[in-house]
């Protein structure tokens, strides 16, 4: 007989975009977001019955009608917000989870901005009814590059190794992190810059053996300069620039000209806490 | 003080093609293989020393060297030797997790091959040096579309909500399916047959008063048709199509044309289990 | 001074589909449908008098509207209706062109059906007040492959070139293939079966030295089994498949495992007419 | 019978890296280039000779060998470069197309960079042994938005009109703009960085009633900022922000929240000219 296990539904992709006019340059919030609701939803599974379903179009019109109320705010405080106003108002709804995509733009006028480009910032808020909220921060596609100061020897090996040992390379990354505050309380503006500002530095300035050193690094300065941080997880693939062999033509290539390769990567994952770190409850699931 | 936590490593997105050309018409297997490895790793991630870390550029050697060796085999048996080769010989690998997406081909001639489209079959295998190995079978990008037999109304309400009740609605998804096994030895080929042919099957013969309810219906079916697994996890977006409003050009619309809307959609997702499932271990970490 | 050249404007991928549901098996037309029209647009653009401008929201209601009245017609017949609609009432408007990209879906009970794939049928109709109507039909994302069959090797030479030739190579394309009608009445879906399989058949019967070779017989093809077509233009990536050197690792590797690249690919294009092929006039603008 | 027609062929996305180290910090140029070559072709395509076919793999060669050869150039200069070796020495080849694309870092540290973003600086080279060299500058996926300051009424209406006229919307589009230079010699670099501010500058500077009022005009800016320019040639996406109706809830919206949709889009596409521009030639075929 079949059971029916964890489950959850929602609305994804939710778009919206919030001007600020009071002052100028005006500035945009730039948002995707997507909400996932749980709690006792056997009857819809089993016979259809929709009477504890609220229909993911109202949590559409719920992410335009908070935006429009809570007006100027972080997009970790939208999610807090969006995640406990399903959970305390709607019975049969135990847990929310809110994701945050936030797109940059700069201003090049009074009333005109520019897309800042491929960075996203994020976030991941968990409220369950019970044990309370999870805040988690974080960006992807932040592309990172090192045109030297990184090796790579001494690794094990095998019969069907082939690799030869580096030291100098180019060592490239795309930053996925996520970051696990302490407390729903922050002043997230800031915390977020600093995070960001903690990643490059730490990338840039990490003379790397292995991307794992860097990797590292990169949770290690995260923890330091963003107390309120408790927990980094870091997904960072190795984009790998291989310095093409110039040799059959007559040409030397002393670390100038790359291929640039999109596949096989190689992918580095890792979480570094900090020591004092509580127990992270859902907050990851 | 930071501490590192989990962490694992690995090649990603090797793409390997084998041709089986013992009879007429030619075969492919056609796959993106990514491998991930975990084990005592404090060392590089703190120094940068490899002497533990077996490349990723071996782990790519690896993927085809064994696609060689092994010859024909389903990429379920395939993932299961490529995922024990790595802990059974690499001291300080503990851990190996081996995906691979397997894309289809149609003969077209005895040499000749058309490729069968969007649809993904995909595997996720995990094996421990100390608890053994698991096998999830799935597919993806399984777009699916009832043109009636769809109703949603009955659903919670509150001071947000504006969506009409339907009685008829065209109900569309792409299935992204997992399934776990119950062991290690199974004939995959056939496996993966029947439960593709379960989803489409209890998708088009449940008439439907909630995507959740198909959802249900395509995991009992799995669990019915194919024993061998105790578990099956769905996630469905709702592909929304929403019926034209054509009054203001004094037409009517008998449930004729549709809007194929891109964002928001609302995603459905959740497990189903057979009673007697054992526990899942580390299968779907 | 500066000068207004060519200019057009329009409504680009309304998403409609239409729902025939008056015999079993139901069936769809799912198009993703893109208008662009031209005329005297000097005003609009050099002071924002927009008199002459039909807004891009009423061409897509117009869409809509016209699946509504059209009913079950190809796309080929649909996209010419909608560019002389627009030709044909709106004053300024001289010339229309309409793309519409059909996707496939093949039915797996009276009320449901599966996506066909990858592959999608285009077609681009232009309509000029003056000169009249041409239809071009095509697909792209059609993905071939021979196992064998083809062979590279006798090729120019310069100082620059490495590559070793073959006598056994993989072959293997995404085929983009336009191919441009002699009148605007046609049975469209005949011509699209007949010339989709002249595409498949020449690609799998063709002993290949080259791609190049391969697209004239394509083209060829077409020809000759669809007489209402009298060019056809086709655009072939070479999807390079790298047999893999395993000899380190004391394997040989007679043509049976490959890695299958990205980027860079090779790129293939041509046309191919008849000889009696009337003027092309606007019909590729 | 049939004919052969226009046909090339080449190397697509190539993915050169080169890194200058003569100064800190180190800079980057990061391209895609694709080459495409056209001469006598006929016998490849109808016999499969390749004698007058250079491999695809050659040209992959010379991207590299003349990345290193040529060292810091412009990406303008770099495929005039290549587009000229390719007809200046190998017989039968008459006529190169070069496409560049070149994404931006921006230095984080002495050997150290983050990637700009996603707009693409974008060159098109073609040479012709006879007629010589055009050269074709652009960029593509600049996004910009004016928060206020566009107006759209007064529009043609037809019985399929539905739209509400505005007096304040917001503006966006993704810039695709290419600039035909009028000469092959040029300070390629600030021509660029003054083409991209001009676009800028008049898309933010434009009160706009139609967002073809705001192309002529980004247009005409850059003819009149890099004399060296005598074409302008641009395709702007209208990127609809639809203002949310919250009056189901209670709330009014004074032009704050939108909803910022993918499909369908605006299509805006015009040339600007210098009246006095020497004839095009094949420079954008």
């Amino acid at each position: 007989m079949a059971i029916l296990g964890d489950n959850r539904y929602g609305k994804a992709e939710v778009r919206v975009v919030r001007v600020d006019r009071s002052a100028e340059p005006h500035t945009l919030a730039d948002w995707n977001v997507s909400v996932s609701l749980a709690g006792d939803m056997r009857e819809v599974h089993l016979s259809g019955a929709n009477d504890r379903v609220l229909p993911t179009d109202t949590q559409k019109n719920t992410v335009y009608a908070l935006a429009r109320r809570l007006g100027a705010v972080e997009p970790e405080a939208f999610a807090l917000a969006l995640a406990r106003h399903f959970v305390d108002r709607q019975p049969g709804i135990s847990r929310a989870r809110v994701h945050v995509d936030s797109y940059g733009w700069t201003a090049v006028g009074p009333h005109s901005l520019v897309r800042s480009g491929g960075e996203v910032r994020t976030v991941a808020v968990l409220h369950d009814g019970q044990s309370g909220s999870w805040v988690v921060g974080g960006l992807r596609e932040l592309t990172l590059l090192n045109t030297t100061d990184s090796e790579f020897w001494g690794f094990a090996r095998d019969e069907l190794t082939t690799l030869a040992e580096t030291t100098d390379r180019i060592l490239a990354t795309s930053v996925e992190a996520r970051w696990r505050f302490r407390s729903t309380d922050c002043d997230w503006g800031t915390a977020f810059s600093r995070a960001r500002q903690a990643l490059v530095d730490a990338f840039a300035g990490t003379y790397s053996y292995s991307l794992q050193q860097s990797l590292y690094a990169m949770g290690c300065r995260v923890l330091a300069e963003v107390p309120e941080v408790c927990e980094v997880r870091l997904a960072l693939p190795n984009k790998h620039h291989f310095l093409v062999d110039l040799s059959p033509f007559g040409l030397d290539n002393d670390n100038e000209v790359y291929h640039a390769a999109d596949r096989p990567y190689g992918l580095i994952e890792g979480q570094v806490l900090a020591d004092d770190a509580p127990d992270a409850g859902p907050a990851w699931s």
